[in-house]
């Protein structure tokens, strides 16, 4: 018989948190067991708590279970508990559940700049975990609970990262990278999220706070960890990013272009190779929500598509399309992700995954 | 009295050319006297020939003009044709009514690269006009007609060339260019265009041969004319292009980082002035369609957008936004153009009005 | 030199506000007086204060003026009020305002079943303005101040009326009517108006109260004024709506079935002649936002249409198409009307016309 | 072992084609064994020959099957044929097909309204393959082979008749019917099909012929079959449509409206019960694409939506939502149907499903 874990969703009734719900429900490694959302919706079950706006319909093991408020006491028999909350008040939620001692995987943005938390998209470094698993080790050996918070990436870094880190473990550094986003607008959430007269007919050249995120966070996910267990920026590159909202419900596509640090370039045919062969740690773990590829490399002339690419692998793949030359840098192409899977949520799926494969959890 | 010169029109029925009717039925210098279309359409009076696709109505002064074929005899007494066909059929076309000495104003990508045929986007390098003046000299000269050929830019090269020829004005040489666009759907024509079924709730990242022109047109029309009066190419600049389709009727969005080849690099602040401080040929002739300012720079965070700024001064006028540095090039920004004026139709006929005020019709 | 009257408009910043101040700006009868918004507003110049969202920028004459909050002793020189206020807040302050002796012209629902208050729609039933009329000269005889509210319609019912009206003056009574709406979503606003993630790809089959209001408005409308002033239901006429919202920014389209009371039935070409010929009291009092035509008969198969229609008559007039037997009813035809012009602040601004033409302002 | 029968599919290239092979796969019953598609895609492999356009990637067992010209005796050994080609040239090519003794399902109008032609929509009138199982039943004791053509209804109909033969087998007669629909663009298929230029952020208030089929099918589809086995129109009902095109990829939803023959009318209760029990024969012969749900009611305020509700059951199920009372007539009620599934291929599917589990093919 197997063993399941118990897991939380805070903010379950927001964009992630539907997510969230739809991706545990019929898990195997977890068992959907609390849900929290606001003071609002709290004691209402979670059907009538909540505005569902996916294409599945709303799981039957969270239909009836009844929300609570975001406190830690509520959530203390979790073994994870997945947060999509704003980053408005996760910061001082996530804090209280950490300190409680519970294992909170954060897809919000506040505690990503911390030392000591582990930025991580599954597919990239989750060797970025090993810096947990020795603080549980600690922890487990003085008989302490081991709170401590992961969190995810930014939707739109989570798609960049995947190629990038694919192809740093080929042919070395990566000296420049100049991105250009066309991002879908669930990424937004849903409150207030993008208003539909707003995106009609139209493109929205900015998203708050988009672009440094994106400039910063890869360096982080494709840094190092120092002998203190403390991560260091990949300060050898240099991102540039421009950041658009298009009017496309699911899957961020980015227009790249990247120089390496070698002068020994690799030809277009070694690249689409490197992204091709690229193997991650939740594949090689078994993690049941792991992509059969993590990286599929199309050869039509015009794709990925975010209609009918998203959904590659249940959204945990990345697609990447056009690998050409570029006469300023050194190549381009274009990278497809599932914003709202592999860039929110799915990633805090796998997070867990991997955590539970590893014994951490 | 005012003299009004007779105008043509090539592909009249098509989607540049309902443009170039609407923007002719007003105009104070051209009057519109002949349609042209394929064989299917000629002999119907326009109302019956076309599709009409347009917001505004037809045009009291095409409907009733009975469409012909696409033949020079037929236009014989035409000061200037506009042409809108489609480019499997303007090469033969467009050379037929030239060699029969008239003056062709055209759209299609048949004759750009051609070394004696100006490429043109009016707000930049009206200057290279000069040739075909001293053509024009020439012909009336010897008593002959001067048939010749100008050409308007790919409608994503004139939005892009405006701010870099104002820039280069100020600074000095651009070395690098990179630029990703998000195009409308009505650059793709009617015929067969952008299937709904394809664009709706996605992004198509592949244009045919759009890249291509991008990288290459820019250099033509930002480089010089040679002594011989052939053009040269700018070939201490190089662009790098990445075009994509998305969901938006008119108007293209570019995101597009610089490089100045200069050392002594300006100021965010100085590059917002200079933009805003560029003024062009076709306004200080009094062309009527020139824009009042050629190119406006939003301060918004988040403008320009299509829906909001593509009309500004009726589609001539080109917008700039978010100026600001780039940590890989020097800056970035944004530009908006609306692709079916000033990016094709529009320049024709801003051409035209340049031509007819230097005394070349 | 023209007499201007004083306009202020509550809800400046909202969807209708902003419709108001567009239509205002450049008004031969009104000048932008005092814009009225939520503490959150008021002290702010309107520019900061607005998320401007229309595709004409801000006004100049609007731009500096500084938001007060919606008291009516801050109105007090206004000769008129425009209210574009949402229901949950237009009840208190309206009344506020009538009391105060202004004259509102509203947007909202609150007032418009009160038995003495016109619910007018201009191109069909400023007749009911007479007992305004009434009032008002009592009033001045006393020489108090006539505070008074008039409503414009439900976006929806405006549409819709006007071809009953036409058709009801020349064949007599409808008894049934059958209504199928297409409703943009500049109908729903800004605050919290619909996600874009919920209307892409979608159709939304219901929109909150707006049946009832199409239901029930419609009979007020077109019912008559009772010898003591008071406004008697169309009884004689049933109708039955079903509302979508779909993703269009503006203009609703409708499908309607109608039977009339006669068994003497008009032919088709009757029944367009009928439409064509229609004239309503703004254009006989030159009002100056009358259209130029009240309903425009389209014979083109797949006309009117969204977003080639909305705008005839800079969107004060009505578009009917399609006009057929209708095997169950009598006749079928589709309609449709600008929803935030004629069918929301236009409405106003037509009413106010109106009254000012007949000396009541 | 199970026996599986072989099936061609006839214009595979196009938008009804493609999704016959995505629903024959991976079919339990059927062998995905020639594909027939124009002279130009003729000798491709059909991977090469398509202009795929779905969300799941082409089958493996299509891939490579080399695509042979639409010629009966390239189709001998099929057991089936599915067609999806294109009214103009479906005339011929069926009758060629049919003449030769083979089995046709067919989504073509051309052969829809013959006397002795099946119209079915699986859910609702399998009962009318009778009529095919008799000849065939002559045919085998013959010695001869039965070719034979069975049409499946027009997209927007098959939606229709479902809630439509429910009610009609609990409460006898629905005397008037009036609907307004709200189609998706897939139902315009691929060549032209709808331009994005002429749907975004638009409604095309006109299908052509649709109205016709609407009204003409569904008698047919609710009529009986007369003793000399020829189709008798149900002229007791009378149908009013009008058909509109919206921005949405999948999905047809509409607005219905009914009068029960009856003067003992069911309560809203009532319907939404005989609605929700109502069985059809592909669910008790057990056919593997047979919903689990014939038609599924809501009770949701606002839905059933196209992007939310579509793929219920894989598409073979039908939504209804807002039962309510009508003003006018008895009911109305909104229904919502994948037309690309249960409106097209996948009611040919269900239809051969059928006639194979009866023994038939």
């Amino acid at each position: 018989m197997p063993v399941t874990k118990k897991a939380g969703v805070l903010g379950a009734t927001g964009s992630v948190g539907q997510k969230f719900i739809l991706l545990l429900a019929e898990h195997p490694d977890f068992e959907l067991y609390k849900l929290g959302a606001s003071v609002r919706s709290a004691g209402k079950p979670y059907a009538e708590a909540v505005k569902w706006r996916q294409t599945a319909t709303i799981p039957e093991s969270a239909r009836q279970l009844v929300v609570v408020g975001c406190k830690a006491s509520e959530f203390a028999d979790c073994d994870v508990v997945f947060s999509g909350l704003d980053s408005d008040v996760a910061g001082d939620i996530e804090k209280e559940f950490k300190e409680f001692g519970l294992v909170v995987i954060s897809n919000a943005k506040n505690y990503r700049r911390e030392p000591d938390v582990p930025l991580v998209v599954p597919l990239v470094n989750s060797s970025h975990l090993d810096v947990v698993a020795r603080r549980v080790k600690q922890a487990r050996a003085a008989g302490t609970k081991p709170g401590y918070i992961i969190c995810n990436s930014n939707c739109s870094t989570a798609g960049l990262v995947v190629p990038l880190g694919a192809l740093m473990a080929r042919f070395g550094d990566i000296s420049d990278v100049t991105v250009t986003t066309l991002q879908a607008i669930s990424g937004a959430g849903f409150s207030p999220g993008v208003l539909g007269f707003d995106i009609l007919d139209n493109v929205i050249p900015y998203i708050s706070g988009e672009e440094e995120k994106l400039e910063w966070e890869t360096k982080k996910i494709l840094g190092s960890v120092a002998e203190d267990d403390s991560f260091a920026l990949r300060s050898s590159m240099t991102v540039s990013a421009q950041c658009n909202r298009v009017a496309v419900s699911d899957g961020h596509l980015e227009c790249v272009s990247i120089k390496f640090a070698t002068t020994n370039k690799p030809s277009v045919e070694d690249v689409k190779q490197a992204l091709r062969d690229y193997i991650c740690e939740s594949q090689t773990l078994g993690c049941p929500s792991a992509p059969k590829q993590c990286i599929y490399v199309l050869d039509e002339v015009d794709r990925p598509q975010p209609r009918l690419d998203r959904n590659r692998d249940n959204g945990y793949a990345i697609s990447v399309g056009r690998v050409r030359e570029d006469p300023v840098f050194d190549f381009k192409f274009i990278v497809l992700s599932h914003n709202t899977v592999i860039g929110a949520a799915g990633s805090g799926i796998l997070i867990a995954e991997t955590l539970f494969k590893k014994g951490l959890l």
